[in-house]
């Protein structure tokens, strides 16, 4: 059995990564959605178990200490994290992962598994950034904190392995599809049989 | 304007690699062909300036000492050399290069220019390769010259940074579609001045 790929996803809020991903799970049959932990609330529209496993804060803190998330982090004041079991368990099974995480998730993501794939998707522009998040009916403080986060976000992208412009949806979705197809075909992933056959 | 991608494909013979590359020449507009010069004969079908530039011994080896080669070896008794002037004006005006070469020359390449992307494409599998090399009219001996050859460089694969199986035309293109579509995506590619918008 070959080993699955975790493919990491940052992109600042407002960028469409969760449109993105759902697009890219209806393209891909090796594709399977990561969902992590929050002790925010939802937002409209969002469903527990779906989008986020909604728990109290309680409970994630008995969840970190049983160590069951491969990495965790407090964002915007709320807690973040990724369960370990789903995700070694899949990618071991053969399924690419694929993990919509900040910046700072990603980093120790890659830490703890070197071989994951982070690809950045930002919007055209901060300006087109400040607009997306202007759209979204969110308390102006919340939306500043946001936009100063988004800003660090950016710089961050030069740690990534890709960088993706959604400037328009459709190509950014299959740009990301390229992505996943160039990384399983790279020499590394292959299985030491194939590159010395019969 | 940013600079452009030098691709290198290696394939054993038989494997399918001309067809390969003019079905990616005729799919992606932003590619250009980085035609070789050979010593050897013109296969049947093989034009002059099209598929190789065909010179004599003595011609080349005065483009050796005019330093006109970006790499040269000589390979099944022939020398084959690749031109440096067409690759560096090329890519200095954004053009990605696709160069079919040995795995000697690739490699030379890939010391000289450790930016550019290594493809190496296999049949399915030596056996299939046989018959590919079989139903190409050739002397026996030859074709024995040729399959030893074939066998290293399927070894010679792991120096690569990308594996594509050419048991399907089609899909094979479509893979380095890809790999092309995914490279020109990573970060180390992208123009600074990207990766910190204003």
């Amino acid at each position: 059995m070959r080993k699955g790929m975790l493919i990491v996803i940052s992109a600042p809020s407002g960028t469409g990564k969760s449109t993105i991903c759902r697009k890219l799970l209806q393209k891909r049959r090796d594709l399977k959605y990561s969902v992590s932990c929050t002790t925010r609330q939802p937002r409209p529209g969002e469903k527990d178990r779906k989008h986020y496993f909604f728990l109290s804060e309680k409970e994630f803190k008995q969840r970190i200490h049983k160590n069951e998330f491969l990495e965790w982090a407090v964002v915007h004041d709320h807690y973040y994290g990724t369960p370990r079991h789903f995700i070694e368990g899949s990618l071991k099974d053969g399924w690419n992962i694929l993990l919509a995480i900040d910046v700072q998730g990603a980093q120790s993501i890659h830490e703890k598994m070197p071989d994951s794939v982070l690809i950045f998707v930002t919007p055209p522009s901060l300006e087109s950034l400040k607009e997306r998040l202007a759209g979204r009916r969110e308390a102006v403080d919340s939306a500043a904190k946001r936009l100063a986060n988004s800003k660090g976000e950016l710089s961050a992208a030069k740690n990534y392995d890709y960088l993706v412009v959604n400037d328009e949806l459709e190509k950014a979705v299959s740009q990301i599809d390229a992505i996943l197809t160039a990384e399983s075909l790279r020499v590394e992933r292959q299985p030491a049989s194939d590159l010395a056959p019969a």
